[in-house]
């Protein structure tokens, strides 16, 4: 029994740019897709059927839907007008997610389940009754959404999970990813010579090899 | 029924230094017990009993035992040699930690529960048996503490929370406190004038009214 679609949005075409001082465009995009896969991995394995919503079509055999650059919220918000089973909106950028993690959210008894990202984003939400609400990512999202549910009338419940909290922006975010990472995104980096590294008593990440 | 003792680090002077750009050596001392006083709240909700190990004893009701600032690694393993009872070692800068967060810890099936901090540390450790376990906290505990366990043939559980992951070190750290945080140490913030701010779509930090 599928237990929700989990709808992804991605963005195939020069993506994670703040990691431009350690990866090159094409590596961004290779990397981005990694972390698209690790993340349809980990839905699947919460028998959640993958829907992804990118700003391009690209080179895959997963399911897409190809919306405009522009209006992320006013795409998903059109969705979820018409959705008719639970939806799961899950970034692409959290390489950590797995299968417990995320029925964490899935089981949750409320009629909402929210998952902050670092930083005052939004990184999952599960709504059970989609029509119910409507999202808006644009800047400091976890608290908006609290006040959407709370105006809406929906019960929501705060999944407390760091595998789900991290995204993935920054140099300092890929340590996140050699520590705890299983999958493809991890093993990108460490095929193109990413390693932890300690100095000082604190760690951080060098690349080998690299000219 | 006590579950387990919780040993609580603690720096009373010039502590949290990453903190200087926004606050004054007096104002940290007092943030820094301000998380304490949240960390120890929690604990005891959780049916621990909170002791602190602290460098300098400091002006408080809490029960404490003075270490030298040099060798907390050392001073722990001294004291799990003696325990009796279970020991949870939790550190002082987790002000969103949390009665529910600190009991998912407490009710792990395995010997130990650990969580890891952001950048490879160690932010709580659960011990059933601390005699067989030694704590090692110099640069990238988490992995380490893994290992040990490991090699003690101890079975462990990584707990999954943002709450007890995000340690406050530096000024993109308060953003979470302020978001997710309900104790003294927000209160703290909240009075001396620190707000979010959006800018550009990102969630910031500002402090009005600081001449």
């Amino acid at each position: 029994m599928m237990r929700a679609t989990a709808i992804i949005p991605f963005k195939p075409k020069n993506p994670k740019s703040r990691l431009s001082c350690v990866l090159d465009e094409a590596e961004r995009e290779a990397f981005a897709e990694a972390m698209l896969l690790d993340v349809v991995t980990a839905v699947k394995e919460a028998d959640c059927q993958p829907v992804i919503l990118g700003t391009e079509l690209f080179d895959s055999e997963l399911v897409q839907v190809t919306i405009k650059d522009v209006g992320l919220s006013d795409a998903l918000n059109e969705y979820l007008t018409c959705a008719v089973t639970s939806v799961l909106i899950i970034m692409a950028d959290l390489p950590l997610a797995d299968e417990t993690s995320i029925k964490r959210v899935l089981e949750t008894k409320k009629d909402i389940a929210i998952v902050p990202g670092r930083g005052g984003g939004t990184n999952v939400i599960l709504l059970k009754d989609p029509k119910r609400f409507h999202v808006d990512y644009y800047g400091g999202s976890f608290l908006k959404h609290i006040r959407i549910a709370e105006e809406c009338g929906l019960s929501y419940e705060v999944i407390d999970s760091f595998r789900l909290h991290t995204d993935i922006d920054e140099k300092d975010d890929l340590v996140e990813l050699l520590i705890h990472g299983t999958g493809k995104s991890r093993s990108f980096l460490e095929e193109r010579g990413f390693r932890l590294t300690t100095e000082n008593g604190r760690v951080g990440i060098e690349r080998i090899g690299k000219s």
